[in-house]
């Protein structure tokens, strides 16, 4: 036994020594009920991989547990988007405020971030908090450590490749000048061409991107054809290989460090499920086991809204022997277990049947139900869709057309009736039936926009093109249905949404570093260039700014994607990431200011399209790969294993049937034994491939390459807080 | 024993038979060098991965073997070459020649090529060739198999999600007509902006290759704000999301694919190596073996260049236990241990210590060795190189800076001197010292170039533009060398290096398929647009069509881009796969003949772009890997060992050193017993990372995939020719 553990074993020792002291029967209770919230903490925490040293005292554990709520964790990024969408409405403004307004909400939002870390400080050990000055400002930046983390990590190596494609570029720019600048060629707006060897490094830095290709090499091919090889060697050597080079290299780290981050993870997390283990723990044959009594009390506390059967299920897996009690390695796989998503599923005869049972069962009612269920039914409505489609290509102007729209709102209507009124509405609603919602959220908001837009027509002073955009978007969108139907398609599209909130953790890097970039700029560039909503304006032909006068920019029409508000920022910044174009953007700020403003664009290329972009190519690859490649774990086949053994199994099939997902409390307890009588009534089915977190996908990722000494238990002295680990992951980052 | 290993056994029994029903020694030595031809060639398949099924006739061997030899292969591919080149030569003509000229150039080319068909029949089963008539069809086409069966593997799957990513754009190019189509919205040249349906499609497709970003979203910017979502949204899913997915699938399926091709030919490789026991085996112990005398021969047939000190490190590798003979097991591991390259050293004494020892060894010249050797020797030249680079980018019009060019050009030989005093030419000179030659080559093809523009500057009539602009890109590239001194660059420019010849095996791929769509460019639209040197010339202004007056095409001054001869099909087919403004390209092409050209461009974009480039990523990616991530092969391990063993391993930093590589053939022998004495005179090095063949890299790739029973001994009847698998791989594509 390490020291740690001793300390820990002396700290729940002594404070079951001081329950006992009160030797009140309630208090004994309570000291029990503590216990079990506080084991119920830490099996919690490994499950959601939270890394926060509280303090084991029953009223942290009871604030910490308040800490970790889903509704304050909610409020704590509705904050943060409010604080930051602040930037929209102060001035340069996009919708311009009041300034009271936008003060009175930045102290709100500043207030809400105070009350959440004192909140925080209360939990954690005082003099852990404050031995780290540094704490305040990285609860500031810590939103977005991991993604941060990502560059972060991804610098030093690429730092090198960088440097030798930065090499590469100047000695090609030397070449290009030495080969071209005393040939008197002349580029299309007639200025000398390659002569001045700083213009020359842009222009070929430019050429890396693709953006000013060919236009860049037609003087050169023009006088002649040789000197295309030039270009040719260039485009290899730097846009191909260094660009490759640059994901491979970003590529191999961005999973080295995964790889390391998930490790320590996963240590953490067992760690907190032996702690868990010891506040539970009761010796049987001389064995620290837990009883099924104790253990059924924390599941039900860790996840409050767990079905009885569900967690009889798990407690099946984990006491395979069902000696009623489990040891400790069954035990920390509590965590995994609950980390299994498990469709609990009851089947439901349709109210219908119930309210009128003789008109339901009639014949005609079964024809019904008949022709819904068969296959003809959904190619019939498959072709309506495609005749939908061309109505929607032919104009809506002709009369006809717009008497065919109403007619055809109407058929996908009868189509969702008819189908609620064979299937079991609950189970046409369920959670996972995701084309259900889409069709009937589509088709009623259609519905409504229509019929407003009709009764709004004819009242004047309504233009009704905002309506009409929606209607024709909505009208569009139920197209998409077709794609549904098609098996390959319907896979694809599946993978694609799995991997999607994943993928959103990226979504927050980006914004942030678009959001800075947002800010910088708008300091340099604010109100250097001014669109012109009406054309005829005199500015309007260079953007208000004369400097600008027969620039590329101006002629290009460009004069909107400026620096003077949040939003236009950020469509710029979308154009500037997109890569196309980005030199004739670029040029124009260079114009207005002077050419070092070139900086700010090619730090925002390297950054965002070398290094993020490719950041995020990297994890599709992966996540991608583990949804295509890997088999389901170990767990989650003794878990289904399990399942078909009770006989409670369902096909997938079935799921489109009469069965409908059902949540029950602990309280709203069925009981087990009805679940065995006949056809059971309860059946489970296992969403094999969702995760509950993104770290559940990342575990899963590396699963294979862990080596399982990592999973062994780590009894090293210092094991309550290793060195360069105590207190870096304040639980903002893992909701 | 399967039967086919018993056809096999009688077949050698009765050749066996055969010589010895002649009775004469002669015969029986010449059926014994017949039996161990048969078996080199069998190890030699083995090793470069050949799978022909020759007849085993000892005719049909020697055949084989003259079928095999380096220079005839090379001969094949001279052919190729000359036969693919013909089309700069032939209307429409890059350098026009007469008709006869190409036209016997033509038949002496398909002169060689059926000689080489008539030889590869005479080697196989004649039944064999006959029975599939697609044959010559097949010779044709053999030589991009691989190639072409990369795009053809990765299609199948990659259609799904192309058919969803058509159905995507199609849906967002519907939503966009009705948005915008009603909004009387202009393009910045006055035309109506989103109104026709097709033309929508192309402007959206057009944009997942980003090639007209931002400047198709500026009309709809312009006219509102919001509008920019729609093609945020667009863009994110499109080309963001599509892209990467087909970049994951396409990387998928090659990986799949190769998986299976290599687990394919190792097998084969397996099953030549059984049958080349088969032959050669001997009866010890009840034990079938191969006797060293016999391995020895072997060895010296298949690899006639091999040091007898190499040959015998190799036995004693495979002869673990000193029995004189090895089994089975150790004889399959022969193509493996041959293809590990393994440096041979000798020391040598520098020739001028042998020629003036006295000079030699006096106390100058010992100095002068000593600065050479010294760091700050290596730091100093760096520091001339900046100087140099520094002096490169000034004015060389400046006589001074010409006589500057004079000194550094002298302070480079001076370097080679007396790196050639000090370091033993041959070793200075051996083939792995790469920065050396190049160093060499470089300054010296400078100096003969700057000499030769030197003297010919006085003469009348040279404009000397073509030698001087040779020297300038020498001169640039001497820059190089600094490169060479820094660690890290040079890691990373190594491992390119390596990765090099793998990715040529694309450039196979990409030439053919350029070539096919050149052909096919030129026959649809030459002369359709022509280029005029002298911009004076009247049609200069529109490419010589009046159709492009006032083009995009035409203003950008593409004129140049066209089909009329091979040379510019090739670079405008470049331009069109760095894919930025390839749509004004082709826009300029649908001008001159009808909208229906788009096709052609379209489907380049989809086979070059999206297929063929996400091929190459996928492979520099995953050869990426291998060279950063894959550790030794076990049998190098044992091979260094050996070497370890026999104290006749060197150091990396010797190598640059007294030591030069050296080639022995088996007869110029030394023997063994030289090598043990005092300091070994002969010493070894694992060249560890290179690959003689690609499918060595291949195989290293997927070694640790490959399950160990793929090496399992195919016992299975028809092993002799596996359905499917009878002669489909002629020897083209393996040289």
């Amino acid at each position: 036994m390490s020291e740690a553990d001793k300390r820990e074993g002396a700290d729940v020792g002594q404070r079951g020594a001081n329950g006992g002291g009160k030797s009140s029967a309630g208090s004994a209770e309570g000291h029990k009920s503590d216990e079990l919230k506080l084991a119920a903490v830490y099996v919690s925490d490994a499950q959601y991989n939270r890394n926060v040293f509280f303090n084991t005292s029953p009223q942290c554990v009871r604030l910490y547990m308040l800490y970790n709520h889903w509704s304050l964790q909610f409020l704590v990024y509705v904050f943060i988007f409010v604080d930051l969408a602040l930037a929209l409405f102060e001035d340069p403004a996009f919708v311009p405020l009041p300034l009271w307004a936008t003060y009175i909400m930045e102290l709100i939002c500043l207030a809400a971030f105070t009350a959440r870390l004192i909140h925080y400080a209360r939990i954690i050990p005082k003099q852990k908090f404050w031995k780290d000055p540094k704490n305040i400002c990285i609860v500031v930046v810590i939103l977005l450590r991991r993604a941060f983390r990502s560059i972060r990590n991804a610098l030093p190596q690429i730092i090198y490749v960088f440097f030798l494609f930065i090499i590469s570029v100047l000695m090609f720019s030397l070449m290009a000048l030495k080969l071209f600048g005393k040939r008197d060629l002349k580029t299309i707006d007639g200025r000398s061409y390659f002569t001045n060897y700083g213009e020359i490094i842009f222009d070929l830095y430019v050429l890396v991107t693709t953006a000013n290709s060919p236009d860049v090499m037609m003087p050169a091919y023009n006088s002649s054809s040789t000197f295309s090889i030039f270009f040719i060697v260039y485009i290899l050597i730097n846009t191909y290989t260094f660009m490759s080079v640059f994901l491979a290299v970003v590529y191999n780290n961005y999973k080295k460090y995964l790889k390391e981050e998930v490790r320590q993870l996963v240590r953490a997390k067992r760690q907190k499920m032996v702690r868990a283990f010891k506040v539970l723990q009761e010796m049987r044959d001389e064995e620290p086991v837990v009883m099924q009594a104790c253990w059924n009390q924390l599941v039900c506390v860790v996840q409050p809204n767990i079905t009885n059967a569900h967690r009889e299920l798990l407690w099946s897996v984990s006491d395979e022997n069902k000696r009623g009690y489990i040891g400790k390695m069954a035990f920390l796989q509590l965590p995994d277990l609950l980390n299994i998503q498990v469709i609990t599923l009851k089947s439901r005869t349709h109210p219908l049947e119930i309210w009128i049972p003789r008109i339901y069962s009639s014949s005609a009612s079964r024809l019904i139900c008949r022709v819904v269920q068969h296959r003809a039914f959904v190619y019939i409505y498959d072709f309506i869709i495609l005749v939908n489609a061309v109505f929607i290509g032919l104009d809506e102007e002709n009369s006809f057309f717009s008497y065919a729209e109403w007619v055809f709102l109407g058929l996908y209507l009868l189509e969702i009736l008819m189908k609620l009124y064979t299937f079991e509405p609950r189970a046409f609603y369920a959670r996972h039936q995701f084309w259900n919602w889409f069709d009937s959220i589509i088709i009623v908001s259609a519905l409504v926009a229509t019929i407003l837009n009709s009764v709004l027509k004819p009242s004047d002073g309504y233009n009704g093109r905002q309506i009409l955009d929606i209607v024709f978007i909505l009208r569009v969108l139920r197209l998409l249905r077709v794609v549904d139907s098609i098996k390959r398609f319907r896979a694809i599209i599946n993978t694609l949404v799995k991997i999607g909130p994943t993928i959103l953790t990226f979504g927050q890097l980006i914004l942030v570093v678009y959001y800075i970039f947002a800010m910088v700029g708008m300091e340099l560039f604010k109100g250097k260039i001014t669109y012109f909503e009406n054309s005829a304006s005199p500015g309007s032909e260079y953007c208000g700014n004369p400097l600008l006068k027969g620039s590329a920019f101006a002629k290009n029409n460009y004069c909107k994607n400026n620096f003077n508000n949040v939003w236009s920022s950020f469509v710029l910044l979308v154009e500037l990431t997109v890569v196309n174009q980005w030199h004739v953007l670029a040029s124009g700020f260079t114009a207005v200011t002077n050419a070092s403003a070139r900086i700010f664009f090619v730090i925002f290329h390297i950054l965002v399209v070398i290094i993020i972009i490719n950041i995020f190519v990297a994890f599709v690859l992966e996540a991608f790969f583990v949804e295509y490649t890997f088999s389901k774990g170990e767990l989650q086949t003794s878990l289904e294993k399990k399942i078909e053994e009770l006989e409670l199994g369902i096909e997938q099939d079935k799921l489109d049937e009469n069965l409908v997902e059902d949540m029950e409390t602990c309280e709203n307890d069925l009981g087990p034994s009805e679940t065995v009588k006949g056809k059971p009534s309860l059946m489970f089915k296992i969403a094999s491939k969702r995760y509950r977190t993104v770290d559940g996908l990342l575990q899963r990722m590396f699963e294979a390459d862990l080596s399982p000494e990592d999973n062994a238990d780590d009894e090293d002295p210092d094991n309550e807080s290793p060195p360069g680990y105590n207190f870096p992951n304040p639980s903002y980052d893992t909701i």
